[in-house]
């Protein structure tokens, strides 16, 4: 039996990075690859940022008879064991009665989540069905996390000393859950820490491969005491230092990771999570310049991931997303003879939507994507996969040809990063005050 | 010891659906919730559709001590493991040496992988780094899967009288080799069926405790021979129906579904896996009409939603994303005196927004979407969640005030998919003959 915290909840036995987390996700749909497991995803970079690493994420079908065996393996080797999903209204919803039983406790129902699933129904003005009832019994002696944005309410019981947690599967339901109620639960017993474990370098543009033999030396000379993991996003690589034996402090580990960065110079992106269009709108907020995008490959996915940045009209001028010439000429002054006489997709199209945003949009900085990103033959010599990227900056536009394999969504994500990487290439090359363009390559006007 | 086929690889001694698949995705950045885990989302999804049911999913940090435990456990319990990472160049990559020690084999290095390696590098004007050729190691009278679109070849062992399958990680390299070389020989073997196990519904609009109720008697009537499952997503619920003990035949549970939707009416949205998107773009190239966006709080997913699909300039006229009074402005002609009176976040906005988008863009239909989605405080008494969707259709233009608890990701799915509900609604009602359209709540113009 393992004991994770004291019987009076103050400290912690042991250190937060030896705790097991595990967690169950349950649903055929995920089996079934009809939604994501963003559960994992969620949860998992949640304990990290406080030192807790989940060690496992085991995904089965909500079938009772499963869920009571995955629960009885994962609570006899775990400390904490999360569940989600299962704890809805409908009859696939059978993890609370299967977890019940394996724990020999018993589900009694509670007039406390009855009104306030009633007052969320009268709130919004529709009728409780009866079979919603079911959601309103509860562990005995466990505790009840309330539902703010759902009628399943999320279970914690402590028992064995260890602690479970159950979830609801909506994860508009789950995370505000699992922020507001379930980390400062745990965080009381000690089960979490107050910093990262870790330092993470975001590069892009940089393979792999080439990215680990850079930093080579930096492994080298520390060996066994740094702990080294990477990560591909196509076209992105994130590398994460981290020293799993405790023989390096954070502060070295934040020393280590500088070292990593001047030896990556421009190919080094951030420290952290940031996306690539933070980074982006970080330098255009510093320089006070504008930016305005034109997509057809892309979809309207770089627009996304700028107006994802709060405050973004301060350096996000807007974007359009355009399939047939009729948008270009009509939106962006594109003209039809130039359409005509290089094909929607060349680098002379590229150039003159980015030149036409940047001018029409009153933009200092304007990225344009055009491109084949799937399905449908390429015209005019260029297969599928074939973008054409235009950066039009202060300093002139040029355009660049660039060619992915792989399905539509791959090449879209590619496409979205080759083209903020290069914007974030440029504003850096004007922040240092180099004098020339980084990359002058294909077409020039 | 379980047997999957028969020694000449001819027929399946058992149901597809028995067959036990698992998956382990191997990799620290998955349980810390950097990367998705879209391995699951795809495998289970190619599986789901051959009749295969994945049985297990298991997530576990790339250490060898752990890969070969999960994968001993994994190996006694399923006919075929499918594991996905660490076969890279890198020093966290150690997947294929933790299970060729579990199985007992020896890897041997092979010249035909490198020569592959060789000629990428080579084809891509890169220099190869020594780390690389890590990768060349594959199992002693295994069969290897040649990677077109990256380094590490697929690795595939039949033994025990089962399989495994070991994938590179990155997406873009997994996907192709499994769906051209996996499922080929998955199939040969007898290990999966030619059509799927199951029918889906897709509905929008409708709760899932309320769809259940309008479904209860026809579950009712059919009792345990229907295995039914429920998955919301953000304002559209999917309902899977399927036939556990096989009484049902594929031919009785599209009946059944059938029979589902006609009791859910317009809340049905298709059977499959069809986005919103999808089914707006089946409705308006059926009636040869053009759909504009404007978009503010979606940042560009609606209109990434509809350039996802095939010949979108058929019936897309294009999509602008705007965050700032002057994008309106300078490209949909909405008035300045409008902005400032009402508010960029109100009916008359989104009305305008609209109407602007479909006259400038030639489109038949528009919808514009603002509002509050995240952080920011709204204006105006508008608190964070505040939706208004406009829909400008051939009979008119109206616009609808929405309200949406949660994260900034949750509100903009919300958003995208009433928007796209609202569409779908008035282009079935048009087709339908219907005289009056079927909602006229908020400001009409």
């Amino acid at each position: 039996m393992v004991s994770v915290y004291n019987a009076d909840g103050a400290a912690p036995l042991r250190l937060v990075s030896q705790i097991r987390y595990e967690l169950l996700t349950l649903g055929d749909e995920l089996l079934l690859g009809l939604t994501a497991n963003g559960h994992l995803t969620f949860i998992g970079a949640q304990l990290g940022r406080r030192g807790a690493q989940l060690r496992r994420n085991v995904t089965i079908s909500d079938e009772a008879d499963l869920i009571a065996e995955q629960f009885r393996e994962s609570w006899a080797r775990a400390d904490v064991v999360i569940t989600t999903g299962g704890l809805g209204p409908t009859c696939d919803d059978r993890t609370r009665d299967a977890v019940a039983a394996v724990l020999g406790r018993k589900l009694v129902f509670s007039a406390v989540v009855e009104q306030a699933m009633l007052d969320r129904f009268s709130h919004l003005g529709r009728k409780m069905t009866p079979n919603n009832l079911k959601q309103a019994y509860v562990f005995e002696s466990g505790e009840v996390m309330l539902n703010a944005n759902g009628t399943a309410p999320g279970l914690w019981v402590a028992q064995d000393n260890k602690v479970l947690i159950m979830l609801p599967g909506p994860p508009n339901e789950l995370q505000p859950m699992f922020v507001d109620q379930v980390l400062p639960r745990l965080a009381a017993l000690g089960l979490l820490s107050e910093r990262e474990a870790y330092v993470q370098l975001r590069t892009a543009g940089i393979g792999e491969s080439w990215l680990e033999t850079k930093l080579q030396p930096v492994f080298d000379r520390l060996g066994d005491a740094l702990n080294v993991a990477f990560c591909a996003h196509q076209g992105a690589v994130d590398c994460r230092v981290s020293s799993p034996n405790g023989l390096l402090s954070q502060t070295q580990l934040t020393e280590i990771a500088g070292e990593c960065a001047q030896l990556l110079q421009d190919d080094f992106v951030c420290y952290g999570h940031d996306s690539l269009a933070r980074v982006c709108a970080d330098l255009l907020r510093a320089q006070e310049k504008k930016l305005a995008v034109v997509e057809t490959a892309t979809g309207g996915l770089i627009a996304n991931a700028f107006t994802e940045i709060c405050g973004a009209c301060k350096f996000f001028a807007g974007g359009v997303v355009c399939c047939s010439n009729d948008t270009k000429m009509q939106l962006l002054d594109v003209p039809e003879c130039l359409l005509l006489q290089h094909g929607a997709v060349s680098d002379e199209a590229a150039v003159a939507l980015a030149t036409g945003a940047a001018e029409i949009l009153g933009a200092d900085y304007a990225l344009a994507v055009t491109g084949f990103a799937g399905e449908a033959t390429g015209a005019g010599g260029n297969p599928v996969g074939t973008i054409f990227v235009a950066l039009f900056s202060p300093a002139g536009v040029w355009s660049k040809k660039l060619s992915y394999p792989g399905p539509r969504a791959t090449i879209k994500v590619r496409a979205v990063n080759a083209a903020l990487d290069w914007l974030r290439r440029e504003l850096l090359r004007v922040q240092s005050g180099a004098a020339t363009p980084a990359r002058r390559t294909g077409v020039m006007q």
